[in-house]
């Protein structure tokens, strides 16, 4: 049994609100948080911890990241600046091809070492609970190294997402047949224990709502939950294919249509607003906020970290571009973070700094957790805890 | 006698491309380099670092900060995305004068510790050279008091700059009179040692170019070299002015004209251009880059680091959004946050990794400073030394 008090807590409790205790503190014990309060009604215990006033938050969930892959692509980046379209890179083997091709000759001690120190970056920010999706292999040894590369992730609570059908490789032509591949992968992973939830991309430049279909129905044969990457260039009615098969969310969003936030709705699937890739692709067609916010889906966000759209690891720049490119409420923001990010990995045990729920907790400086929202490329993180209180 | 040896160098000497030595040294005596180039070729020296292949790059010029202020404005931020218009903002005595207000009310030893909280997050990311200006002050003995603070920074060298002209004061409501208390206050600061340049705000909701031009006149008179804030939100006429009185720099520029080119191309005069207030204002209107590069006006980039329109610490994030937003190449960008940067403070001395130049350098984990734009909210940085190879 350990005490922390004396701090500004921003519980995030209930449905809306911040949820502040401005003289707040926790009991804590076996991880989890058994009481939580004004600091002069605070129960007994053990040790007690003096916080000084800082500022406390649930621990930052990062819902969506490709964090495992080989090589990097800034050159491409570079390529691009000087005049080189996309098709240009493309023909010379570039984009996500070259990310798969680095992938496929890394080995699993070098993917875990390069995402390992892409972890702790996002670990540094106060990440506690971090997705990590398989793709760039789109073979099947290469899609197992990747998730268990992203099992071996040590100091933060990891969710893995198998994402075969995020790319035809370069060895197929026919998307159906790789996707017949990639179904035909997926038992093994999972009785490997590789897989907490099934993703795919929906896309005229990827694969068709009837091949994620497939990939979704063995999903749910083997009792896997399902996420779909959706209307991020173009409106494929993914979103309520997904919500067809329960997803937990929908992800990207910006081309999202009426029809599928109402499925959404219905289905109780989270949308999840990738504000970075957003940014990084000049997109100009914005998610749509306020329909979802009228129909009562929750809204995560998320770094969507990956080598080419989203060379991100920052969650809190994700908060700072959730408002100001999507017009979230810092509030909105805080809770796309936190609870609503662990909703769309089905998670309902964090997230809220409420009796019972996991001690996962960061601690900052600063009075109000709407600062760090208003700033960006700042992070005053004093120390993040990580079922740290047991 | 230092020798840093076996790292990534990339110099940036000359006018353009990266200057890089793929295993390159660096000697250093007195805080300056004495002889850089590859490590087979390097003199003897009393003392030698092995880099072990670190890339290293000049330090981080931020020659555009408002570092000095009390408070934040973070519940403006909220209240805004609640759907609070300006206007009702400044009603309730929001915007610019509640910085104002702030910062009257600030002790110095209280400005100094937040200035102090900011520099370091800039040092963090590898800032050795950094401009501070006034002008939440608005007042003889607070304008003072900004500079002092500025000067009282430690862990990096400090350019501060006048900017007396950057809002009318609540107890003024003739701007003309305030111009005429703004030159009266400046002697007596030069005096005192607290200025290295004077600046104004040239805009419709700010100062005219006749009240610039009577601020620069004063300026001229004390020998101090002058920069504008200039075309941000429109066409004033601003840059043309500034260059005939030979200004180091013009900055923001999203509206400059043809003939504003033409004149700083003239004067020599730098286009410091700030990305994170563009990126935070969600302006649309881009700063002629190409045109300024077509001209061969140098451009610099800078965080413009304040309360309101860019609350941001990330130099390497600037680097990052002038390459997406502005378009940038990241050679540019760099340059901009090193030589360029450096220029447009006047200086000469620094913003290369060429004999001759301060030792001021920056060891970063990467292959290539180009990976350092293509990230964002991410910070490579191993080791910063200002001036520190003395
Ligand atoms: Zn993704
Ligand atoms: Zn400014």
């Amino acid at each position: 049994m350990k005490l922390w008090r004396g701090g500004r807590l921003a519980t995030l409790a209930g449905d809306r609100g911040w949820g502040l205790i401005d003289d707040g503190a926790m009991l804590v014990d076996g991880g989890v948080l058994r009481w939580v309060g004004p600091s002069a009604e605070a129960p007994p215990a053990d040790e007690v911890v003096e916080l000084h006033g800082a500022l406390v938050t649930p621990g930052l969930v990062d819902c969506h990241t490709h964090l495992v892959y080989g090589g990097n692509r800034a050159q491409e980046f570079e390529q691009r600046l000087h005049g080189a379209s996309y098709a240009d890179i493309a023909r010379a083997g570039g984009g996500i091809r070259s990310t798969v091709a680095a992938t496929r000759a890394a080995s699993e001690a070098e993917l875990l070492a390069s995402a390992t120190r892409r972890a702790q970056a996002l670990m540094r920010e106060g990440v506690t609970t971090l997705e990590v999706k398989s793709g760039y292999g789109l073979d099947a040894s290469t899609e197992a190294r990747m998730l268990r590369v992203a099992r071996q992730l040590r100091g933060v609570d990891v969710r893995t997402t198998y994402l075969g059908a995020h790319a035809l490789p370069p060895e197929f032509s026919d998307a159906d047949a790789y996707i017949d591949a990639a179904c035909a992968w997926l038992p093994a992973l999972h009785a490997e224990g590789l897989v907490d939830a099934v993703d795919a991309f929906c896309e005229n430049i990827a694969f068709s709502p009837a091949q994620v279909a497939r990939v979704f129905e063995v999903a749910g044969r083997l009792g896997l939950p399902v996420k779909l990457h959706a209307e991020q260039l173009s409106d494929q009615g993914g979103a309520a294919l997904a919500a067809r098969h329960g997803a937990l969310s929908c992800d990207h969003l910006e081309f999202l249509s009426p029809a599928g936030i109402q499925a959404m709705a219905q289905a109780g699937t989270v949308a999840v607003l990738l504000p970075g890739a957003f940014y990084a692709l000049r997109e100009t067609r914005l998610p749509p906020v306020q329909a979802l916010r009228d129909a009562g889906v929750p809204m995560a966000i998320a770094t969507d970290h990956n080598p080419g759209s989203s060379p991100t690891l920052s969650p809190l720049l994700m908060l700072n571009m959730a408002c100001v490119l999507f017009r979230l409420t810092p509030e909105e923001a805080w809770r796309g973070l936190t609870v609503n990010g662990a909703r769309a990995l089905g998670l309902r045990d964090r997230g809220q700094l409420v009796a019972g729920q996991r001690a996962d907790f960061c601690l900052w400086d600063g009075a109000h957790p709407r600062e760090l929202a208003a700033c960006f490329g700042h992070n005053p993180l004093i120390e993040r805890v990580c079922q740290g209180g047991a």
